[in-house]
């Protein structure tokens, strides 16, 4: 059998760079990296292209491909195939030796290559959640069409998806996703309101990259993942959850309609996740990883997500009732205003008012096409634009 | 479709109750109680029969036969089949009508009666553990030779049978039950050295029966949960780990090759164990039954076992390396040595000390059929009595 060929959109980030690292653990009979997709971390690209030699490789200009073919050239490493842009990302989550496509670019960008894959019959291990709450019907309808299979690589939501393997699907009654609740959940609320980049991006449990890390903050993070589990598994509003749990240990659970509840436990190590969405449906030794010890550990604490603290949460179920595009809509003034907040331009309590602004104005219509939700992208980050420079100018003002 | 029969072994004690319960919570097309088998509670058998007419009763004695005639006569109710003693509990555990056994008398006694329940081929529900250590062997050959199902509703084994539903066996790196750690888990020592039966009794998370209880308080009852866990599952002693976990709401926990852990939660209530294996592969609502809520439950804990304060639990572990007749022998000596405990005649802390003599003492053969069986379990209840007796008479001189 030849080995699994596996493509990364977004291979220098922390999910790329941990699929890597599984693939490397795996005998190369296993898989092969055939092609990777970056953004402008030539050194980290060229170091992974002299590892792996894939055939195609991404970057996200001209520029950029002129230093990697550089870097590489000073490596004495043959050059691959080198791509750019968004032609770019879609060249490599549709290469043809690419059995399964690892979707780990941050944000709206990794929609229309990971919607392509799908629509190739690719399998895709799903890291950007924005692909799923920007057009989860569309994607869901590709992978159905093409029978392509849609694995998670999110910690939680590749819990569920373990807990439910032996499940019926009418036979679950809700999902259940635990959140860390983040560095603010035991602070005071104006510890939040103060907040700065450094304080936010003190999570307590996960490593991760800085757009994810203040989702963590706001539990936005959690709001998303809701959305998400609603197009992976199929089940309603009303039949997802959110449990703190301050540990990280419980990654998710599901509750059948019988009572019994099933939980899926691991350590916070996302190798662990990407290894089981390479492998499915087998389960192959995770050597080198560790392993979790419940006895160690001692305690885990549960409790219910406080609203105040996280209106985020509430505005992603907002979202999620109401559908169409206003779930595309709050992703896009979320991206904005998380990107705000990182450039010091406004505090972290304004990002879910800079969300709400863009969701209260937001004309709800139906997910017809990839252009519908491209638009709603467009125009509503424009508007949290305009929102975030009005109170960039206010807290100016104050000051 | 008619409606599943169902028989139990014990109806009753304190599953066979829940049980009833359980079948009295569902429709009359699903459930048709058609065998019961109990000791000597005449009053509540003849309830028990009132409400659900079965076709055939068993009692442990003429006299007790005689009693429930006269109290259905008083009740006006008519007479079921009345059987007594061994052969009763054979002819309902294999009543023609019977599609499953809930097999729940508790100890040695309901060894024959679930045997022949297998070999004819018998879903048995099975809550009386004693019959897996005593031969767990002959059970699994006698339920794939014809067939049989065998379904734990000890709510560990339950736990582990729901974790396992979406997995390979040779994914599965160890089980892990969980154990109360009962009453004596933070007393000193010496609480458990002078501990009367009340206090024994006073288990922390469960309502259960008299020897089932105590088995709690010495962690016996998770020894023998560990050899039973050996052969519904076919795993070995070191693939099966005991965790302590005071609040009882993980039921139990396995791990996998991949490092990921899958658990089952739920309340402490065996009505759901006892439906699950009523119901499977199916999974029914439980209406009535209270639903898990961890928010609410808010701390879970887990620690390692004591061996220094829980003996039993490395003797049992022992039993099970050494195979063969040596876990009858232990479990022989359990019964014997609680029986006397609950009597007043020896101290919790002596029920190890003359297990540990009856295994010493023990030479340990193949278990090549049931008589082999029954002459250990014989042997080894008598060389526990002798024991025993000693013991009471030391402490007598002592006193």
């Amino acid at each position: 059998m030849r080995p699994q060929g596996i493509a990364i959109l977004g291979s220098t980030g922390s999910i790329g760079c941990n699929t890597l690292s599984v693939v490397e653990s795996f005998p190369e009979e296993l898989f092969r990296v055939v092609a990777l997709a970056a953004g402008g971390n030539v050194a980290r690209l060229a170091a992974q292209v002299e590892r792996h030699r894939p055939e195609l490789v991404s970057v996200e200009s001209e520029v950029r491909a002129e230093e990697l073919l550089a870097e590489l050239g000073r490596r004495g490493v043959r050059a691959p195939r080198v791509e750019t842009g968004d032609a770019g990302l879609v060249a490599v989550s549709t290469h043809e030796g690419a059995d399964c496509v690892v979707s780990a670019i941050v944000g709206a960008v990794g929609f229309v290559p990971t919607l392509r894959a799908l629509e190739a019959g690719k399998r895709v291990a799903l890291a950007n959640k924005e692909t799923l709450v920007m057009a989860g019907e569309l994607m869901t309808k590709a992978a159905a069409l093409s029978g392509a299979e849609l694995l998670p690589v999110d910690s939680e939501h590749n819990a569920l998806h373990q807990c439910l393997r032996g499940e019926r699907r009418e036979e679950v009654r809700r999902l259940i996703l635990t959140a860390s609740g983040g560095p603010f959940r035991t602070k005071p609320l104006s510890a939040m309101e103060n907040a700065t980049v450094a304080e936010a991006m003190r999570h307590p449990t996960w490593s991760m990259g800085a757009k994810i890390t203040i989702d963590c903050a706001t539990l936005m993070n959690k709001g998303l993942e809701v959305i998400e589990a609603r197009w992976l598994f199929g089940y309603g509003p009303d039949e997802i959850d959110v449990v703190v749990h301050p540990e990280s240990v419980v990654h998710s659970l599901v509750e059948l309609v019988d009572g019994s509840v099933i939980a899926q436990l691991g350590v916070t190590d996302m190798r662990h996740a990407i290894q089981y969405a390479l492998t499915y449906p087998e389960r192959h030794p995770s050597g080198a990883l560790a392993r979790l010890d419940l006895m160690k550990l001692g305690t885990l604490n549960f409790e219910p997500p406080d609203p105040e603290r996280f209106p985020c949460l509430s505005l992603a179920y907002r979202a999620l009732r109401a559908g169409g595009t206003l779930p595309a809509a709050l992703n896009a003034a979320n991206e904005e205003a998380v990107a705000a907040f990182l450039g010091g331009r406004i505090r972290l309590t304004d990002i879910p008012l800079v969300i709400e602004k863009v969701m209260d104005a937001h004309a709800t219509r139906e997910v017809k096409d990839l252009d519908v939700v491209l638009e709603v992208d467009r125009a509503s980050r424009a508007q949290a634009s305009a929102e975030i420079a009005r109170l960039t100018e206010v807290h100016g003002a104050m000051r």
